[in-house]
Protein backbone atom coordinates (compact mmCIF):
# COMPACT_ATOMS: atom_id res chain seq x y z
CA UNK A 1 0.00 0.00 0.00
CA UNK A 2 3.14 2.58 0.78
CA UNK A 3 4.51 1.50 -2.68
CA UNK A 4 0.98 2.32 -4.41
CA UNK A 5 1.03 5.44 -2.62
CA UNK A 6 4.85 6.25 -3.91
CA UNK A 7 3.80 5.40 -7.21
CA UNK A 8 0.36 7.38 -7.33
CA UNK A 9 1.97 10.55 -5.52
CA UNK A 10 0.12 12.84 -4.88
CA UNK A 11 -3.58 15.19 -5.73
CA UNK A 12 -2.79 16.78 -8.73
CA UNK A 13 -1.13 13.09 -10.40
CA UNK A 14 -4.46 11.65 -9.51
CA UNK A 15 -6.62 14.66 -10.46
CA UNK A 16 -4.72 13.88 -14.16
CA UNK A 17 -6.02 10.34 -14.38
CA UNK A 18 -9.69 11.28 -13.51
CA UNK A 19 -9.38 14.06 -16.28
CA UNK A 20 -8.10 10.21 -18.45
CA UNK A 21 -10.76 8.58 -16.78
CA UNK A 22 -13.45 10.03 -16.45
CA UNK A 23 -13.51 13.41 -18.30
CA UNK A 24 -12.22 11.96 -21.56
CA UNK A 25 -9.72 14.71 -21.81
CA UNK A 26 -5.83 14.07 -23.67
CA UNK A 27 -4.16 16.80 -24.14
CA UNK A 28 -2.28 19.26 -22.36
CA UNK A 29 -3.85 21.96 -22.68
CA UNK A 30 -7.66 20.22 -21.35
CA UNK A 31 -5.58 19.25 -18.06
CA UNK A 32 -4.14 22.62 -18.21
CA UNK A 33 -7.75 23.92 -18.53
CA UNK A 34 -9.43 21.36 -15.85
CA UNK A 35 -11.60 23.42 -12.76
CA UNK A 36 -8.85 22.62 -9.99
CA UNK A 37 -6.44 25.14 -11.99
CA UNK A 38 -3.18 23.48 -12.10
CA UNK A 39 0.05 25.30 -12.64
CA UNK A 40 1.98 24.56 -15.79
CA UNK A 41 4.97 23.55 -14.62
CA UNK A 42 3.56 21.01 -11.95
CA UNK A 43 1.20 20.16 -15.25
CA UNK A 44 4.27 19.07 -16.84
CA UNK A 45 6.25 17.48 -13.96
CA UNK A 46 3.37 15.23 -12.84
CA UNK A 47 2.78 13.81 -16.65
CA UNK A 48 6.63 12.79 -16.68
CA UNK A 49 6.26 10.83 -13.47
CA UNK A 50 3.16 9.08 -14.31
CA UNK A 51 4.54 8.17 -17.57
CA UNK A 52 7.74 7.20 -15.64
CA UNK A 53 5.92 5.30 -13.38
CA UNK A 54 3.97 3.15 -16.49
CA UNK A 55 0.21 4.85 -15.42
CA UNK A 56 -0.08 6.92 -18.99
CA UNK A 57 1.49 6.90 -22.12
CA UNK A 58 2.05 10.11 -24.30
CA UNK A 59 1.06 8.71 -27.73
CA UNK A 60 2.49 10.89 -30.44
CA UNK A 61 5.58 11.81 -29.94
CA UNK A 62 7.04 15.29 -30.34
CA UNK A 63 8.46 17.91 -29.13
CA UNK A 64 5.64 19.91 -28.28
CA UNK A 65 4.05 18.69 -24.65
CA UNK A 66 0.87 20.82 -25.66
CA UNK A 67 0.89 18.85 -28.63
CA UNK A 68 1.15 15.28 -27.40
CA UNK A 69 -1.82 12.99 -26.59
CA UNK A 70 -1.98 11.18 -23.01
CA UNK A 71 -3.79 7.89 -22.40
CA UNK A 72 -4.25 5.47 -19.34
CA UNK A 73 -1.80 2.26 -19.68
CA UNK A 74 -3.45 -0.77 -18.62
CA UNK A 75 -1.73 -0.02 -15.36
CA UNK A 76 -3.83 3.26 -15.20
CA UNK A 77 -7.20 2.24 -16.17
CA UNK A 78 -6.52 -0.38 -13.73
CA UNK A 79 -7.38 2.40 -10.93
CA UNK A 80 -10.93 2.43 -11.92
CA UNK A 81 -12.01 0.61 -8.91
CA UNK A 82 -10.03 3.37 -6.75
CA UNK A 83 -11.45 6.70 -8.38
CA UNK A 84 -14.89 5.09 -7.63
CA UNK A 85 -14.34 4.77 -4.26
CA UNK A 86 -12.85 8.23 -3.75
CA UNK A 87 -15.88 9.59 -5.92
CA UNK A 88 -18.33 8.32 -3.47
CA UNK A 89 -16.65 8.61 -0.24
CA UNK A 90 -16.12 11.87 -0.79
CA UNK A 91 -19.66 12.68 -2.48
CA UNK A 92 -20.65 10.34 1.46
CA UNK A 93 -18.86 12.77 3.76
CA UNK A 94 -17.43 16.38 1.93
CA UNK A 95 -19.68 18.58 0.19
CA UNK A 96 -19.51 18.59 -3.20
CA UNK A 97 -21.31 18.96 -6.40
CA UNK A 98 -21.93 15.48 -6.88
CA UNK A 99 -25.67 15.20 -7.73
CA UNK A 100 -26.73 12.53 -5.02
CA UNK A 101 -28.84 10.72 -7.66
CA UNK A 102 -25.72 10.29 -9.74
CA UNK A 103 -24.13 8.88 -6.86
CA UNK A 104 -26.68 6.45 -6.04
CA UNK A 105 -26.72 4.97 -9.65
CA UNK A 106 -22.39 4.62 -9.58
CA UNK A 107 -22.83 3.15 -5.75
CA UNK A 108 -25.82 0.69 -7.15
CA UNK A 109 -24.00 -0.53 -9.86
CA UNK A 110 -20.08 0.05 -9.20
CA UNK A 111 -19.55 -2.98 -11.21
CA UNK A 112 -20.90 -1.71 -14.39
CA UNK A 113 -19.39 1.86 -14.13
CA UNK A 114 -16.29 0.06 -13.97
CA UNK A 115 -17.07 -1.77 -17.23
CA UNK A 116 -17.67 0.76 -19.03
CA UNK A 117 -14.85 3.08 -17.72
CA UNK A 118 -12.59 -0.12 -19.68
CA UNK A 119 -14.75 0.14 -22.90
CA UNK A 120 -14.08 3.18 -22.83
CA UNK A 121 -10.34 3.08 -22.50
CA UNK A 122 -10.18 0.17 -25.23
CA UNK A 123 -12.04 1.54 -27.63
CA UNK A 124 -10.62 4.96 -27.73
CA UNK A 125 -14.27 6.59 -26.88
CA UNK A 126 -13.45 10.15 -25.36
CA UNK A 127 -17.08 10.83 -24.45
CA UNK A 128 -17.01 11.45 -20.51
CA UNK A 129 -18.61 9.01 -18.41
CA UNK A 130 -19.08 11.76 -15.94
CA UNK A 131 -19.93 14.92 -16.28
CA UNK A 132 -17.76 17.66 -14.64
CA UNK A 133 -20.12 19.00 -11.40
CA UNK A 134 -18.74 22.09 -11.45
CA UNK A 135 -20.03 22.22 -15.16
CA UNK A 136 -23.43 20.77 -14.12
CA UNK A 137 -23.76 23.22 -11.50
CA UNK A 138 -22.64 25.87 -13.76
CA UNK A 139 -25.55 24.59 -15.78
CA UNK A 140 -27.82 24.66 -13.13
CA UNK A 141 -26.99 28.37 -11.88
CA UNK A 142 -28.03 29.01 -15.55
CA UNK A 143 -31.03 27.71 -15.72
CA UNK A 144 -32.10 28.93 -12.27
CA UNK A 145 -31.12 32.17 -13.08
CA UNK A 146 -33.29 32.28 -16.20
CA UNK A 147 -35.98 30.78 -15.03
CA UNK A 148 -35.58 33.81 -12.36
CA UNK A 149 -35.68 36.32 -15.49
CA UNK A 150 -38.71 34.25 -16.60
CA UNK B 1 -13.11 13.76 -6.01
CA UNK B 2 -11.14 16.66 -5.97
CA UNK B 3 -12.24 17.54 -2.07
CA UNK B 4 -11.56 13.88 -0.90
CA UNK B 5 -8.51 14.52 -2.55
CA UNK B 6 -7.78 17.48 -0.23
CA UNK B 7 -8.92 16.05 2.57
CA UNK B 8 -7.24 12.76 2.76
CA UNK B 9 -4.07 14.48 2.56
CA UNK B 10 -1.11 13.20 1.69
CA UNK B 11 0.79 9.67 1.69
CA UNK B 12 1.59 10.08 5.08
CA UNK B 13 -2.46 10.53 6.25
CA UNK B 14 -3.60 7.36 4.18
CA UNK B 15 -0.17 5.50 5.98
CA UNK B 16 -1.64 6.39 9.41
CA UNK B 17 -5.38 5.34 8.38
CA UNK B 18 -3.96 2.21 7.01
CA UNK B 19 -2.37 1.26 10.52
CA UNK B 20 -5.34 2.16 12.61
CA UNK B 21 -7.54 0.22 9.88
CA UNK B 22 -5.33 -2.64 8.89
CA UNK B 23 -2.90 -3.25 11.66
CA UNK B 24 -4.91 -2.10 14.96
CA UNK B 25 -2.41 0.59 15.95
CA UNK B 26 -3.99 3.28 18.19
CA UNK B 27 -1.20 4.93 19.79
CA UNK B 28 1.35 7.59 18.30
CA UNK B 29 4.53 5.33 19.48
CA UNK B 30 2.77 2.73 17.56
CA UNK B 31 2.37 4.73 14.10
CA UNK B 32 5.96 6.05 14.43
CA UNK B 33 7.31 2.84 14.93
CA UNK B 34 5.88 1.83 11.39
CA UNK B 35 7.78 0.51 8.75
CA UNK B 36 7.89 3.34 6.68
CA UNK B 37 9.78 5.40 9.52
CA UNK B 38 7.14 8.81 10.07
CA UNK B 39 9.19 11.91 11.18
CA UNK B 40 7.90 12.77 14.69
CA UNK B 41 6.70 16.34 13.73
CA UNK B 42 5.06 14.79 10.43
CA UNK B 43 3.33 12.53 12.60
CA UNK B 44 2.04 14.92 14.91
CA UNK B 45 0.77 17.26 12.00
CA UNK B 46 -1.24 14.63 10.60
CA UNK B 47 -2.72 13.40 13.26
CA UNK B 48 -3.77 16.91 14.27
CA UNK B 49 -5.31 17.49 10.37
CA UNK B 50 -7.01 14.14 10.14
CA UNK B 51 -8.61 15.15 13.15
CA UNK B 52 -9.65 17.99 11.84
CA UNK B 53 -11.24 16.57 9.24
CA UNK B 54 -13.08 14.36 10.92
CA UNK B 55 -11.16 11.34 10.07
CA UNK B 56 -10.11 10.08 13.09
CA UNK B 57 -10.89 10.80 16.77
CA UNK B 58 -8.22 11.22 20.31
CA UNK B 59 -9.76 9.12 22.51
CA UNK B 60 -8.18 10.00 26.06
CA UNK B 61 -7.73 13.80 26.21
CA UNK B 62 -3.86 14.26 27.04
CA UNK B 63 -1.41 17.11 26.93
CA UNK B 64 0.86 14.15 25.89
CA UNK B 65 0.00 13.46 22.46
CA UNK B 66 1.88 10.09 23.19
CA UNK B 67 -0.48 8.99 25.49
CA UNK B 68 -3.94 9.36 23.69
CA UNK B 69 -5.77 6.74 21.70
CA UNK B 70 -6.37 7.15 18.27
CA UNK B 71 -9.66 5.71 16.42
CA UNK B 72 -11.16 5.96 12.82
CA UNK B 73 -14.44 7.48 12.87
CA UNK B 74 -16.99 6.22 10.88
CA UNK B 75 -15.95 8.72 7.93
CA UNK B 76 -12.67 7.37 8.19
CA UNK B 77 -14.17 3.48 8.60
CA UNK B 78 -16.08 4.47 5.09
CA UNK B 79 -12.26 4.58 3.99
CA UNK B 80 -11.85 0.32 3.99
CA UNK B 81 -13.37 0.13 0.19
CA UNK B 82 -10.78 2.97 -0.95
CA UNK B 83 -7.82 1.28 1.11
CA UNK B 84 -8.62 -2.15 -0.38
CA UNK B 85 -8.22 -1.35 -4.02
CA UNK B 86 -5.25 0.86 -3.14
CA UNK B 87 -3.67 -2.46 -1.85
CA UNK B 88 -5.21 -4.84 -4.59
CA UNK B 89 -3.71 -2.47 -7.45
CA UNK B 90 -0.75 -1.89 -5.90
CA UNK B 91 0.11 -6.10 -5.48
CA UNK B 92 -1.39 -6.11 -9.01
CA UNK B 93 1.32 -3.34 -10.69
CA UNK B 94 4.22 -2.83 -8.26
CA UNK B 95 6.60 -4.79 -6.69
CA UNK B 96 5.25 -5.15 -3.10
CA UNK B 97 6.17 -7.66 -0.55
CA UNK B 98 1.91 -8.78 -0.34
CA UNK B 99 1.78 -12.52 -0.16
CA UNK B 100 -0.35 -13.53 -3.62
CA UNK B 101 -2.41 -15.71 -2.53
CA UNK B 102 -3.51 -13.47 -0.21
CA UNK B 103 -4.45 -10.30 -2.35
CA UNK B 104 -6.25 -13.13 -4.31
CA UNK B 105 -8.33 -13.96 -1.11
CA UNK B 106 -8.57 -10.18 -0.70
CA UNK B 107 -10.22 -9.87 -4.57
CA UNK B 108 -11.84 -12.84 -4.11
CA UNK B 109 -13.84 -12.10 -0.78
CA UNK B 110 -13.45 -7.87 -1.18
CA UNK B 111 -17.38 -7.22 0.67
CA UNK B 112 -16.09 -10.07 2.99
CA UNK B 113 -13.11 -8.15 4.01
CA UNK B 114 -14.81 -4.65 4.31
CA UNK B 115 -17.22 -6.42 6.42
CA UNK B 116 -14.76 -7.72 9.04
CA UNK B 117 -12.78 -4.32 8.93
CA UNK B 118 -15.86 -2.81 10.19
CA UNK B 119 -16.69 -4.92 12.49
CA UNK B 120 -13.28 -4.99 13.87
CA UNK B 121 -13.67 -0.95 14.25
CA UNK B 122 -17.34 -1.27 15.42
CA UNK B 123 -16.18 -3.56 18.61
CA UNK B 124 -12.36 -2.31 19.63
CA UNK B 125 -11.18 -5.56 18.80
CA UNK B 126 -7.55 -4.57 17.59
CA UNK B 127 -6.36 -7.58 16.61
CA UNK B 128 -4.79 -6.75 12.73
CA UNK B 129 -6.99 -7.45 9.95
CA UNK B 130 -4.02 -7.67 7.63
CA UNK B 131 -0.32 -8.95 9.01
CA UNK B 132 2.57 -6.07 7.77
CA UNK B 133 3.58 -7.60 5.05
CA UNK B 134 7.08 -6.17 6.30
CA UNK B 135 7.13 -8.83 9.02
CA UNK B 136 5.67 -11.22 6.88
CA UNK B 137 8.64 -11.00 4.68
CA UNK B 138 11.20 -11.23 7.70
CA UNK B 139 9.77 -14.54 9.00
CA UNK B 140 9.98 -15.97 6.07
CA UNK B 141 13.66 -14.79 5.32
CA UNK B 142 14.35 -16.09 9.34
CA UNK B 143 12.72 -19.67 7.95
CA UNK B 144 14.21 -19.68 4.45
CA UNK B 145 17.86 -18.66 6.75
CA UNK B 146 16.95 -21.66 8.84
CA UNK B 147 16.33 -23.91 6.51
CA UNK B 148 19.50 -23.46 4.40
CA UNK B 149 21.51 -24.36 8.49
CA UNK B 150 19.71 -27.21 8.39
Amino acid sequence: MSISLETLGDRWSLLIIRDLMVRGYTTFSQFEESDEGIATNILTDRLRRLEKNGIISRERESRDRRKATYRLTEKGIDLAPLLLELLIWGARHERTMAPPKLIAQIEYDRAGVIAEARRRWRERDSTPLIPSFANHSADCKTKRAERRQT
